[in-house]
């Protein structure tokens, strides 16, 4: 899908809005609640698994990034710095300008991610093993003032989830990373229907503080561009240096503590739309679709009231779970309601005209493959109805698979990565050595146009292709977005 | 309660704790939770009247603000201004400092409110009657630099709902904010159990653009000082004229749309502190706390197998719809617990020791009156604990009430005005001009420091304390925080 039909689609349905501040989208009703959906679950997941969600403060002191970058030797770029708290009229324009008396002792920055404060605070949480582990979540914005935006995918503020945990020692970190990992392939694969490959980032691209980075990594159907889904970062104790935060274990020593943090956003939503779409717009997962199955009365002035009759009777058949909507606007013609709920991807549409009517049935059009389904009122709608969600549910994985799939190769030399990667967009992966080749990892980057999206490790050694060393890594090179 | 005692209960009970920028608050897990349960009800009241949740940047671009001064010449105080994008490196410091060369073109601030935001966009979905009404609300953080700041009540960020509505004349208008009373009401009474007196605000406490504010408002349990819980703005057509924001009627006619808005916050938490409190802490209403119900065992090394057991048995019993907690923690005394609980408002503690193991009964202890309840196994636990809570939240009501009423006086002259207010808070209910005597507002606030909290509507005639002219007017007088 090229740029342009993208941004067309997330406004056809609806989903989102440019807003007056570039870079800055407004969710609307349609796509907040694809947001809500995408919470519920993961929410729910995160509670199941002893996680207690917070609220920390939107703004940064300025002396915690002091701190932070006295350790890791990096500035956060792309901030938002709050520096003045007042507005006043300028005599000369007439208009609104910074009063300069307003001046805040020290710089606020809107926070790009919390970790900072997060740590700062864990310092007065843990005295003992016995205050271990915490295992903290928040739903929060973030800002950062990008250069380059696409809706959805990459914004100057964005929704999100930020976990953050502290453990008592490396396993234990290791250990949470692991159920994090697995409650993220849930979310991502059997919710969200996306397929994608985990490893685990380069150091360039590992998140600065962190010791490693996990990320989840999927392709756009069309372009074969790389999306990064989720990242999970293991801290080892560096923010426990930063804001010595330690704690006095069953021995009665004082260790540091370790940590871990990860997230997920809204750019979900742009992933979403970037994976399941086909030529009538997009294809949503049900278990993630606000509305999962849309009635289409096709009626007359003199029938109308007959078959709205006859649909409310099929309603009560219909379990509240379902997310179920009817269209009763007389505005526009069945035909247009087609084209409208195919755009927006609604996985069922059950159109109910005088044939339904008289045969005693309803007519069930899937949206992923427009397949028909005659049911009779009699029989077990609700039943079906499932049935069927569940079926475009797991189907909508599977064409996204082999979507996938189709864009992985397996390179086996330098030139063919080369070539490969001025045909088409995917997945490369191939015998990459770290080692020998970090010094050289932006230069490859600017040259090929690729990244490493994630380094994979090989049960068997193979043969670098650039070195021609042995190496247990595999490497996923990728056109990101 | 005194500000010490207040603070402390907020830190006792781990609800919150402040940050390290002055004014924000850190809500902890008990805290966040109890915000979340405010949400999850009023959501649902606004979904059924057809409210859609969505999601407008954080930031305001200056120029809305302009538009708005021009209109009602005020300047919003204590703002977060966003100028620059940059921190870098102070050769002199070796600290981070503001990088100039990333000043931005025009200022951003950040959300104290939306409706510059939302009415600059109202405009470009509302073309013709068909596109109204518009009802949408949004669950979001916002920041206003406070100067003075209480804990929960007055913070420089918090985290809030505002709903934003636009309708093709004023009686629509007008209709919604009935129907946003309802909901409020329903919210504050009868989930919160919190009393409260309804009117409208003066003008120069009148939300800035807003024709009118409505404002519910109530008293603290001990020093009777008056709190503001919620307020909706009938913005007559102020922000469609600020925004051009019109629509074609059914007459072909271009026409303003009217608005409303109206917010509730963070600051529900601190009130419900303020008031359901006694010298055990708090009292927590059980549709809002976070734990209902909570089993407290009793054990020994002897007998801690056979009472968890029959522990186990009896949760079997209760309903999951029932948020039960079960405090297995060897660490603290059953007596510790007691006291921790109490202190954390939990509407019901279960006793399970030896001697009812032995009787095969459980032992009910109530937090708001302390009676005790002794009901067999064989007995229907579930009911009777459904009926105690039920009864918990119209007992908490009935006692707020009972002391907000105690704290209301109807005053007949300007110097029982002063006498009543010098000797003891509360609100102060007279016949009071508001033509006559809104020139000396002001001074009259400064005077008393006490402030009108709202303006209610009197069916008789009445005169004015101050003026001596009949007025059909009622205000009550109150000290705020």
């Amino acid at each position: 899908m090229d740029d342009k039909k993208y941004i067309k689609l997330i406004q056809s349905t609806n989903i989102a809005e440019y807003s007056n501040i570039k870079g800055m989208i407004i969710l609307k009703p349609y796509g907040y609640k694809i947001w809500e959906n995408i919470k519920k679950i993961l929410n729910n997941l995160l509670i199941k698994n002893k996680y207690k969600n917070v609220y920390f403060p939107l703004l940064i002191p300025k002396n915690l990034l002091n701190i932070e970058y006295k350790f890791i030797k990096k500035i956060p770029k792309e901030l938002a710095i709050v520096k003045y708290t007042k507005l006043k009229m300028s005599n000369k324009t007439k208009t609104l300008k910074i009063d300069k008396k307003s001046k805040l002792n020290t710089e606020y920055i809107i926070r790009p991610t919390s970790e900072v404060v997060i740590w700062d605070t864990f310092k007065k949480w843990i005295e003992t093993y016995r205050d271990l582990p915490i295992l903290i979540n928040q739903w929060a914005n973030v800002v950062r003032i990008e250069m380059r935006n696409k809706m959805l995918l990459r914004n100057s503020e964005f929704l999100w989830q930020e976990g953050h945990t502290a453990h008592n020692n490396k396993i234990n970190a290791i250990l949470e990373i692991n159920k994090i990992k697995k409650i993220y392939k849930k979310l991502i694969k059997n919710y969200l229907s996306i397929p994608f490959i985990n490893g685990y980032k380069t150091k360039t691209e590992t998140f600065p503080g962190a010791k490693k980075t996990y990320t989840f990594e999927t392709l756009t159907k069309i372009k074969g561009k790389s999306i990064q889904l989720a990242t999970i970062h293991f801290l080892g104790n560096n923010f426990s240096r930063m804001f010595n935060v330690k704690f006095v274990n069953k021995d009665g020593k004082k260790k540091y503590v370790y940590g871990t943090s990860f997230g997920i956003s809204t750019r979900l939503i742009g992933s979403l739309i970037m994976i399941h779409n086909d030529n009538n717009g997009l294809l949503l997962p049900p278990l993630i679709a606000p509305i999962q199955v849309i009635i289409i009365p096709i009626i007359n002035k003199i029938n109308k009231n007959k078959i709205y009759s006859y649909i409310k009777q099929i309603k009560k058949k219909i379990s509240n779970k379902i997310k179920l909507k009817i269209d009763k606007n007389n505005n526009i013609t069945p035909g247009q309601k087609f084209y409208k709920y195919d755009n927006m991807g609604i996985p069922i549409k059950i159109l109910i005209g005088n044939f339904e009517f008289l045969n005693k049935q309803i007519l069930i059009i899937r949206r992923d493959t427009f397949k028909k389904y005659k049911i009779k009122f009699k029989n077990n709608i609700n039943g079906k109805l499932l049935k069927i969600l569940n079926n475009i549910q797991k189907n909508i994985y599977k064409l996204a698979k082999k979507n996938m799939y189709n864009k992985i190769k397996y390179i086996k030399t330098y030139k063919d990565l080369k070539k490969n990667i001025q045909k088409k967009n995917g997945f490369f992966i191939t015998n990459w050595s770290i080692k020998d080749n970090m010094k050289n990892e932006i230069k490859i980057k600017k040259k090929l146009k690729n990244s490493i999206r994630c380094i994979i490790k090989n049960k068997k050694k193979g043969k670098c292709i650039l070195s021609g060393n042995n190496t247990n890594n595999l490497v996923v090179f990728g056109k990101s977005y």
